[in-house]
């Protein structure tokens, strides 16, 4: 549940260089260092390829139609932060556009989340503020009904405290709860250091089904192969 | 971000008195009276029309296609729980048939909120075990992975904690933190009995112009009368 | 593009008798007597089912989340009118209930068509007001923006003037604009008269392959038979 | 890719005894005794509840907005058939209504299973002639376009071949091939025979952990408890 | 309600030059200077990204997988013109590739704008006609069902009556009717001046919160701050 | 109805001059040259714009979640195949990245057609392995449960035989009957040819309505004009 009409200033923020060095990894194996958890729905699209941020969440809850919180929101951003905007009811509605991105990307934030609708999307494109979003459209909003800022909030069917870390790339966002940021960062370390190796065998021909010994319990399950 | 292979056995349960009460007001009233927020999305609907249950949540997390935890679940509901399903990714198979309903039943839970799909509708009917759920399948579902019981989870993009109440009924499903269970439960009482009179004045004709007194504020929004 | 803060208090309704009778063909009769035009999107759905309804259209231009014009338009209802609503973009949120259906009823509205979002279904059922709408919600609505009553409007991707008649039942809704719905009305009932005059060959057994002569033309299309 | 433009005379159905007896055991019983395959997507649903029938598929292959083709899919409809129509786009158009019904259930057809739209609901629901379909529409369709009869289509998403038994229900729609249609129905019939002695042990309180022996794989999973 | 089978030849265009103008504010601006309607819905999207055009509407109406009247619509396109495409009922059908475009390029028109689907989009893209579309879809379209050419349509929930204004983009599509286009460019260009001013400012770090004097509004409607 | 835990090694690829040829033509031209049949559905859309792919058909049914048999797969693959995966349930989990493009890419395969999710986009488009896929999703699958290799397939609504020839590109995807391949060469070719007079015509501003004398059958099915 929802507490609303309020404004938390001082949130816990994980610790800038474990939130910074996520972004290197991306959203799938930050997801997959988790345990395979904390991703937001796949219909979160960004609005132009090729961006890979990472930074710390500040949350703020929209009502439909409705992005006056977003201004609230504006002053608690700090650099380094990703702003996630979640809403009360499904819309798409253009919350936001270069307007506001500027005083965003001003605040020091890397970019936006939101499970409604953005605008201006060429001049975000070339503000280089990149945003994720359920929808594009130009459609207007007001400044009518207060929602809340850095509560916890349900973006995109994910669960986000204020001051999680955010991954977001072309293949999606995952969020990554402050205390395990740390203990996901040297899992997705690891990880990747594993992967170079078995990209380079799969290279060179070697199948997943012999690097990962997968031919006995293929067999045990019953796979059957018909010349 | 969820917390995977765990069983919670202890949970704290709303007092059994308030989340009985609740079932009475319907989720539409029960969400007004919580500030008009803690639903489910409306997605979710009944598998047969005119059940209303309310109950305290017990949460399960199933991985798509799997619905081995719904029997882990079961031994965890006692009398007056509402099984609340939550899934790792979208997904509509049909993770509860009659079987399990026949165990739940046994066990003491009202209904189950599933955020998939479930089966055997017609026997589900005809045992007054209700299930609101995203779809409706035949797809029969495995017993390989494991994922938590009574861990808060996002269920149609709600947070739920075991030990809430669910309310639901034709209208939807509302989620009512144990925290605020009992004002909740004061202010949906209220809101009732305010509602009365006010029916039996719009019933004679009075309008809601004049009852809730919004000519003036209409027309300081600048609403203009065309004859 | 809509005209925004109005409320058009002289309308030209259809003609009572007309408006009335147009109820007994259904929406596929009527739909199909006007040239297969008119048809709302089928997403509308009755709220309950056997509800078969005409009458004159009374429009409401609604924001996103706000159902503040309901009250406004509730005035300018007359019997045997049926309350169209139209969104400024798409939202499911629940604008609709029992209170504002005991006003509409009260005025002497037939029914409510809606592009968004209905509650208090299992009370409107009782209460015998039916409602097609794209959704069921429990979703309060708030009272903050001015839209307008009495215009024309798009709902659910239909053209309504204040004034056409609405024809809705278990099958969607179709509008019928006041200028034709005098021969609309003609059409219907010869189309009717025609069709009881077919069912009964059909259920003889009679072939519509050789009751509207298809053999030929399909042959002349190059169907072919293979035994 | 389907063949347009014929029409086959001569298929041959699954033997009537096995078609027939299918229909006891509803849409999620057998499909789990195909080994969990065959469904139809659960987008598809029946336009009045409690229905359950099975029966011989006679197939047609409709264009958008074009029904012709059911008039010739007609005439090769035999005691016991289903008709399957499956279309060559996504279309939700009401391409069959009480007319078409008249004519089918004359010939001896015991229900469709249509990926498009249906109307004239009500008075199919009087007929008691089930309909399972993607949508409800009043739309009206042309005659203008040939597609096919009895080859074999994919509709929703399953391959059905003319002369399969359909199953079809409440939970949905699941598609038998003539060729493992007798070792269906012995396999749902053991299936059944289970069910009864695992209802009734569930219902006296035996959770399904004890019963499936579902501990110790749990464990051996990882599964933990915590109190 | 639409008018089938005709052609108007005589429409009456809004002013070339005020047409014109209008591409250079964007969908986003026009649709706020017009009062924040007009917009049609946000599935409508850019076939490639970064074109921005204005014209005047030259409007068809088609029926789902059939493009016989777009060869129409072709010999009424102007200098300036851009064609808007309507359909009777839902259809994604590819009703417009590489020869149409290369017609109505060469007839004048600047973009197409259809609410099913297109197709040859590299060609499109390479030829430098763009085209707002709901999918993109080979699916091939047949020629045998008279719609109608300028007529008013309902295209994507937005009402475009022949000549209006159509101004497109990365952020969607707007219909200025021709009656408010003049003025909607001045407001338009007033609206852009003054968001130079704001953007700068807000870059410069000054928080909307101050610029647009929200605090004390926000703290009216009760927003608290909590440290 | 699918054949499970089956893989077949010996398939009968189409001819490969033929299947490489196909790819020249595109998805529209080749569907159009089978008699405007067996396009995927317009849902599956390319990861990366400009990719024309065309090879012959590995199929591969996996489980909601599961992408196990993708392993299994690749050991079948043959310089010029392209992958085509089914789901046995509608899910959009990430079954496919950037290890088993590698894998795919080193085997010969010239890209991947999956009614499911794809991660990794960003180094597939550096890798340039071309992926048709419904959504893209950072969710990782497990492998828990086999399905088949090389059984015949619905993948998004079409129905793929392993050996049949795909061709993909912007437009969407189609498959082609190993059976009418060269006759769908042969048509394709012949297709175009014309295409190339026609747009030239089209180019200097001959109408549509009479290059394909559209006019007499357009006034024989009663369009009118209307000064």
């Amino acid at each position: 549940m929802y507490e609303l009409g309020v404004v938390y200033r001082n949130i816990q923020r994980t610790e800038r260089s474990v939130a910074d060095q996520l972004a290197h990894f991306g959203s799938a194996t930050v997801h997959e260092a988790m345990g395979r958890v904390g991703l937001l729905k796949p219909y979160m699209r960004p609005i132009y390829a090729g961006a890979r941020i990472s930074g710390t969440a500040v949350t703020v809850l929209l009502h439909p139609g409705d992005n006056w919180m977003m201004h609230v929101a504006a002053e608690q951003i700090q650099e380094g932060d990703i702003v996630v905007a979640a809403l009360t009811s499904e819309n798409t509605d253009g919350f936001f556009g270069d307007l506001l991105a500027t005083s965003f990307q001003a605040r020091g934030a890397r970019g936006l989340v939101i499970d409604g609708g953005c605008r201006d999307v060429k001049d975000l494109t070339e503000m280089g503020f990149p945003v994720w979003s359920r929808a594009i459209s130009s459609k207007g909003t007001i400044k009518a009904t207060i929602g809340s800022v850095n509560i916890p909030v349900v973006c995109a069917g994910a669960w986000v405290t204020p001051g999680d870390v955010i991954v977001a790339d072309d293949d999606g966002v995952v969020c990554v709860p402050r205390a395990v940021a740390a203990k996901t960062l040297a899992a997705a370390t690891t990880r990747e250091a594993n992967e170079a190796d078995k990209r380079a065998k799969l290279a060179s021909g070697v199948l997943g089904l012999d690097m990962y010994k997968m031919r006995e319990p293929l067999a045990a399950a019953g796979l059957r192969y018909i010349d």
